[in-house]
């Protein structure tokens, strides 16, 4: 077992710190089409599988870093102060430590453009604009992939959020995980369309990190989530390479209700959708029964995303009214 | 592969028909707890796995046979005449095909005593009742092993509507089934309630034929579900004998969520849950909070079958008004 600093010590090598005043960044929330579920390192949030995300644009984190005079980080998310005693600062300073000059404390001011708690993931993007601010800050001048690897150790999802467009994280076998980091897979796609429909904005009752450690440990049906995963990530990949939409709806939301199978077959069970989730999901196969091309997919909680293509934009708005809207390819 | 004829010509051997004038039977319908989902043999409805199922006393089918003047069989469902071409009528003449006299038609008077799309499977009784009556009506006096074989012919879980109380359907592993057979368990427990919470009384889209055919053969995670059964039903009848109802309900609830698991998980998916299922789950869930043992199973439906014991009988009428509430143990 590799300890997150000693994986911090050898990405920084013989770099010093050369400290800025303060560095500014902005990394995308990103949404997996394959999804991240289990872990084989729960310290350095080494994944069972590997998975494919496409990152949201406008959607992510803006981060704010600089040094503060201490004696304390003073953290402050969406322009409200953080008491340092409640999870997200500490979580946040936590991991600040990993690479913490000594007598150092650190100033961020991070903003969401990703509506808080719209069912989009904004720790993937928070830990991995942390990352992104830090290299800034201290003038590491790290490579993508060094970065990506940062970035997991914060969260697992947030080694995908360092670029645009679609992004592979690739599972990795080393014990260190020095293999284990994302990058962005060769391909635009201008066409598509992620809408957010946010039916609960309450905080789920099983985070992710619990939910997978428990269904790893006691579903059954895990042993063959690799072999799902293996399939549907080249599925999707030769879907991406092909632009055919129909196949990566398809792929996107099997995954997505393999996923969710996974966690109601797991002791006791976790069920992460609402009746308004089912109400949904109904409702998008009836208009895709009409014709429409309309897909979706679930993370670890009951909101629904949906991928459609531009041409159908004004046809969803209108079914889904409320709805935000992405072009994750600008 | 063995066919069904030949089943039902090494079942009856040496025995010839000695036919009454009409031969009057009723059987239970049952409710499983630790479910049968998919088949070894399509045309003998073999099972992959066992299974433990609860008979559900007064409810299921009462079955009047005799011989009819032809030239086709007669049969009427709940007093009402059934049309030779419908689908019930058509399954049920092929059924009695298996054990037809040359130049014989039956008249068939079924009355289902389950109320009829109340998800509580009827077809189960129904077929294990046509079998009892056809050995009464021609005076074969099958054992209940036989009886069992029999009546699996028609529908693989009508082979466990044959006796009451608790009954195991074996797997068995012989190619033509003699060893796939239904019996009961030596357990009594009077305090057992099962409730019938009617959602949707709608057909279902996807038969449990065709849904657990496709699951098979498209589901990943079905190659744990025999593993997993293995253990659900160990655990189940050591609950039994000790009279454990948290662990009966915790093992049913476990199980069939985690073949409703299967079937998100299928390609496409199967998903029988409507929005008002999730919320009957999730108030089951809440009241168990509140320290009532309350459970539930349910079969490839979106009804839910409520556990719990006599003792809060009032209490569960009270937050489910409406409900169907059976003592299997009388």
């Amino acid at each position: 077992m590799t300890a997150p600093r000693e994986v911090v010590r050898r990405i920084l090598a013989d770099r010093t710190d050369q400290p800025k005043g303060t560095a500014k960044v902005y990394v995308p929330a990103n949404i997996a089409l394959v999804k991240y579920w289990g872990k084989r390192d729960e310290a350095l949030n080494l994944p069972v599988t590997g998975s494919l995300s496409v990152s949201l644009g406008p959607l992510g984190s803006h981060v704010e870093l600089s040094r503060a005079a201490g004696p304390a980080d003073e953290i402050r998310l969406n322009g409200a102060h953080l008491p340092a005693d409640g999870s997200f600062a500490k979580r946040a300073s936590a991991y600040l430590d990993l690479f913490r000059p000594r007598d150092f404390f650190f100033a961020v001011q991070a903003r969401n453009t990703v509506p808080t708690a719209a069912g989009f993931a904004s720790s993937a993007s928070g830990f991995a604009a942390l990352a992104k601010a830090a290299d800034a800050l201290f003038g590491w001048g790290l490579a993508p992939r060094e970065l990506s690897i940062l970035a997991r150790l914060g969260s697992g999802s947030a080694a995908r959020s360092l670029a645009d467009g679609f992004v592979e994280w690739h599972a990795g076998q080393a014990a260190d995980g020095m293999d284990s980091y994302a990058e962005r897979v060769a391909a635009e796609w201008p066409e598509l369309r992620v809408g957010a429909l946010v039916l609960c904005a309450e905080e789920k009752p099983v985070g992710s990190r619990a939910g997978m450690k428990r269904c790893v440990e006691t579903c059954e049906f895990y042993r063959e989530w690799p072999a799902r995963v293996a399939r549907d990530l080249a599925e999707l990949k030769a879907a991406i390479a092909r632009k055919d939409f129909a196949a990566l709806g398809a792929i996107a939301e099997g995954n997505a209700l393999a996923m969710h199978a996974l966690m109601a077959a797991t002791r006791p069970p976790l069920l992460y959708a609402l009746p308004e989730t089912v109400a949904a999901m109904r409702t998008i196969w009836a208009v895709r029964a009409t014709g429409l091309p309309l897909w979706f997919t679930m993370d670890a909680g009951p909101n629904v995303k949906l991928l459609f293509e531009a041409k159908d934009e004004a046809r969803v708005r209108e079914m889904f009214p409320g709805i935000d809207v992405v072009a994750p390819f600008g």
